[in-house]
């Protein structure tokens, strides 16, 4: 039987193998500096930061530890973000309540040191985010591990953090929000039939087609996020061909980041709810 | 840094992405049963046995963990050979000797109780493996743990059973002659360049024209191993495409699985070595 932390490991390998997943390193398609080896490489040294979540360890010491681990191969940021969703999930689990309630209980756990790891987690990668709000600068995530004082002196938990992006990080927006898409999406999973790789796939392009990908506006910005969710609708109205949507997205490297983040968070919950592979 | 359970899990990754690897499960090819998913939660449930390998646990043991984690998915036998020659390999490297003799200290301090854990490996899952010697039916690997008692009666060592079926397996071979096949190979993409899965792919044809496939031998007879080996040759020398063997090897159910199994044991050297990722 896996584990949470094995599941999780799998999660993030079926993530960046379903295919197609317009705009992302996928099964088969990359790009010429983010390849799929180093996701392959990612995915094995995360692992010990989700086996440190299993094990209980505080959150954003586990998170820590999963970004260090991913960011050892020469590709940079392959999962930064699905390891920030899993890493609750993964703890939620290991406490026997993967559940909205029980997800949401561990973020409301979450402590001013878990903040200031995941700051640090910032200096082992370099990640695509938005400038930090006007009126506080100092807490501007490039600065990683340079942001503690700031964060200990106002304060903040890892749970605060988390609310002051939830508006422009899709992520930040699960924490907030009992992880609702990602337990959907889940459900998504479990419903369908076929090989993990096409369910994956689709998947990803129903949560594209619900919501613009926040790491598309963060780097592409908002007409071209909106024109991103517009076209997956789409492909699941069947206007529009998948492989080809690919192609083009890769081509102009826009990179669906955070529904890809979600649909990881989709894998994890749905296998260890039975999703067979 | 990756330590060897985890070079070995990448390894095993990196295999099954090597792209094209004629007849093999790769990143662009599968079976209808045994699909690239497959191997993926097969390197996920391997690592536990690749993991005590390193801590010091007997070769047998940790092999027989292996693969029950590898088995746990539905789509059989992934990685079994591979586990095989890794293992001993995972064991050497944790004792800081990873070479050619330090491998075969590890196959020489095997005992009988390795050689039982090698015959229970097989309750996991089905493999396909060769008849076994006439004057000894009782020694079939596929009698799995009934053939237990046979062993301790004739107090058969790991090393002992691998010495049998050396000359009609490529992994049996490769731990009684110190796995020359794979530490030359290691050194093959050492010296490569560009993308792993290409190299990968490149060592992959390399072994294939070298030495006849014992698993293409064992399940679609001499005739064929020896074309298939031919074919490698004509790719290597320009005269055929890579791609189309690679579909037309798939498509006839011609796995040579001994050259992939040796090929990921090369790809856990070279990463010992410092092969970048």
């Amino acid at each position: 039987m896996r584990d949470p932390a094995e599941n999780a490991q799998l999660a993030l390998l079926l993530e960046v193998s379903g295919t197609p997943k317009p705009g992302n390193v996928d099964r088969h398609r990359e790009y010429p500096d983010l390849r799929f080896e180093h996701f392959l490489a990612g995915a094995v040294g995360a692992r010990r930061g989700l086996a440190r979540a299993a094990e209980g360890a505080p959150v954003g010491e586990a998170f820590e530890r999963g970004v260090a681990g991913m960011a050892e191969q020469t590709g940079g940021n392959t999962q930064f973000g699905a390891l920030l969703v899993l890493t609750p999930l993964v703890r939620a689990a290991a406490d026997n309540d993967l559940s909205p309630e029980g997800a949401s209980d561990v973020v409301a756990s979450t402590i001013v040191d878990d903040a200031c790891a995941f700051y640090r987690a910032f200096d082992h990668v370099d990640v695509a985010v938005d400038d930090p709000p006007a009126d506080a600068p100092e807490l501007d995530v490039r600065r990683g591990g340079d942001a503690v004082d700031a964060i200990r002196e106002r304060g903040l938990t890892l749970a605060d953090v988390m609310t002051m992006s939830a508006d422009s990080d899709g992520v930040a927006a699960e924490w907030t929000s009992g992880f609702r898409r990602s337990f959907e999406a889940a459900d998504w999973l479990l419903d369908g039939d076929g090989p993990i790789v096409r369910r994956t796939s689709s998947v990803f392009l129903r949560l594209l087609a619900d919501e613009i990908d926040t790491f598309v506006v963060t780097r592409n910005g908002e007409d071209v996020a909106a024109e991103v969710t517009e076209r997956a609708r789409a492909v699941l109205d069947g206007e529009e061909d998948a492989e080809s949507l690919a192609d083009e997205l890769v081509a102009r490297d826009v990179n669906p980041g955070t529904t890809a983040d979600l649909t990881a968070a989709a894998l994890f919950i749905a296998l260890e709810r039975g999703l067979e592979v």
